[in-house]
């Protein structure tokens, strides 16, 4: 009877997770030099996956390419970038103690993004509850 | 039947992670100047979440600010910092294998730490046979 | 009803995980110098856990130490340390994407790689369809 159940649970376990599309959270935490890298791992995630569920948590310094006007040290921009993005379905969360601590003005935020309370809550939360899987670019 | 079937699993899973708190591990494997950084994430968590349930697992030099009289560049210790967060539940978890190979004397470790024979495969065993979610600071 | 269902759930979930080998992907995005570092965690979480599953990631500068005849700055070399891990069931992938645009020959990497199209989708697809666990080293 026990290995009967277990049967039926790893057969359903299987159909599930085939079933389901693949839902990621991006955890962006180093500063603005590392963004245009890890943008460029999202944009190939979905050319490989195209039907991944992507949503990029950001605290600390992993939050600067999300402000307007934002350039990284040579020069690049990325409003462009994240605009693709999202219209890709991807979303981009910030973390308002980050802010908050920062002294950063949310209204200087690309209007892409959206605040959640805390990023680091926010990352455990996906994977916890919504079942996503993580990836620190 | 199959339809049926997955129906009610679903639902069970959802009805399982709604009911249950996030359990996370930070893993924190980067020198001491970042641990204050980490440390502050982890109190934004609890300040987010409180009832997460927080493991700290360090290896490498991210053992360091659990060092007794540890003390970062800019001179601020910890103990005060990990003594608070001990208090609100959260548990540190040090590598022993580092301890080993860089010659760190066990009894010199903050006491609200635990040895684990391997930071590393704590890590893992924690989100594979506990079901906690992983962040990298 | 429901609260003999969550406990049948429950109970399955216990087993199954508990049955289970731990299966962790490691995934590294770091350049040569922290090779030597990742590898021994690997050493010593097999150590540790003998049965562990892990498949080791790589993308971005994280693919450089399976590059035949690298070496890291203090002149060390990875062939044989990836040579015995491969030996005890270890998998290194590599990310094409990074090969393509870093104009790398794949012909030049060690034998005991196997390309994958993409690294991120590679280390999100392990966790989301098989259950693996996520380091990031």
């Amino acid at each position: 009877m026990r290995q009967l159940l277990l049967s039926i649970f790893l057969a359903l376990c299987a159909m599930v997770a085939n079933a389901q599309d693949t839902k990621v959270v991006y955890h962006i935490t180093t500063g603005i030099d590392t963004a245009v890298g890890a943008l460029n791992n999202i944009k190939n995630h979905l050319h490989a996956d195209p039907k991944a569920k992507i949503v990029v948590v950001t605290n600390g310094p992993g939050v600067d390419f999300l402000i307007a006007d934002a350039k990284d040290s040579k020069g690049r921009e990325f409003s462009g970038l994240v605009s693709d993005l999202a219209g890709q379905g991807v979303e981009f969360r910030v973390c308002n103690n980050t802010l908050t601590s920062r002294h950063i003005d949310p209204g200087k935020l690309l209007m892409e993004t959206k605040l959640v309370p805390s990023g680091v809550a926010e990352a455990a939360k996906l994977q916890s509850k919504e079942g996503f899987a993580y990836l620190k670019p």
